[in-house]
């Protein structure tokens, strides 16, 4: 089986969340596993010099459009933006984090839903316990949750996987790796389908 | 016949010149004539804050790759990275503005050789004799393009084009407006395709 494929997105990012609800379709077409990394643009953000999209000038108002035309387009009806945006993502990160070491399986349902609580159903999942909440929903123990946010490896994993996440030269999200072939953006996934089916061009 | 599409672009867009080579056709497929717009990103980014993108620490050395491989990917295979960039785009724009209020058609084909010399025959079309002498091939008289570009009256216009583009929004190259949807990237163009097709979605 070939390498994984690997996707690269923040929990705040409107095109990752829609970007997650098409990556593990399209590995799979091309006999390919995902590997989930959430990361965190405001840390990266430092790094490029770069700001969420929404607060840059005539940039930010066509973002709002694309955004939920994007949505549209790709088939997508059930996506809103959240009322609260963007958020600090580190509690849905750490959870999914601490998960991936114990059921990665588990840890990609719990990130679809937590992706979904901020998306469609407008929860605000930067608050610990609100996360937690969402993550308890798939089965997940809330207790161990709530601790794995506080836990000082979750927050150097997550410090890590950030800095590893620059190191291969991620700068927004949604980012997919395909045998370390950079591609930026859900408007890129059909230039992924095609790397894939050909193995590049 | 429906309204023409508006096709914004600045003659240093790696992805302004892919865009040029299919917005025609696109038009055309749908009974659309399409406005050529020759703008300055280097006035917009001003407005918005934004820098050059290659400029941007990963983002710019990831652009080179996607450049290259977005041209492969529409099946453009005369591209290549200029050896000056960006370059200050005035000189072209202004000849193609003063054009267009004598020959539409040729101000059109005259962008179209520009975009050409600069992205294919790496010709620094920034310079004003080198802009003159690419629009002198397809039948200008050099003469008169040279007094174009120093023209106080080419000078005010460019200048209120790139006024109007800001006030209705755009802050990119390319960026297409289809009775005032706006769409900014190639990688919208199967969305304005829908768009056109459809009335909107």
């Amino acid at each position: 089986m070939a390498a994984p494929i690997d996707f690269y997105f923040d929990f705040s990012s409107p095109y990752g969340y829609l970007a997650a609800q098409k990556i593990d379709a399209l590995g799979a077409k091309y006999g390919r596993s995902v590997n989930w990394h959430p990361v965190l643009l405001g840390v990266i953000f430092k790094e490029t010099g770069m700001a969420p999209l929404t607060v840059i000038p005539l940039k930010g108002d066509y973002s709002k459009v694309d955004f939920a035309r994007s949505a549209r387009f790709h088939g997508i009806t059930d996506f809103r933006m959240p009322s609260k945006f963007p958020i600090a993502s580190q509690a849905p990160a750490r959870i999914v984090l601490w998960l991936q070491a114990r059921d990665a399986l588990l840890a990609t349902r719990v990130a679809k839903a937590l992706f979904r609580a901020y998306f469609v159903d407008d929860i605000d999942i930067s608050n610990p316990g609100l996360a937690v909440a969402v993550a308890a929903k798939e089965g997940v123990n809330p207790g161990a949750a709530r601790a794995a946010i506080d836990d000082p490896a979750m927050k150097d994993g997550l410090k890590r996987e950030v800095e590893v996440a620059i190191a291969r030269g991620v700068f927004g999200s949604p980012f997919v790796l395909v045998d370390n072939e950079p591609f930026w953006g859900l408007d890129r996934f059909e230039q992924i389908e095609r790397w894939l089916a050909t193995g590049g061009f």
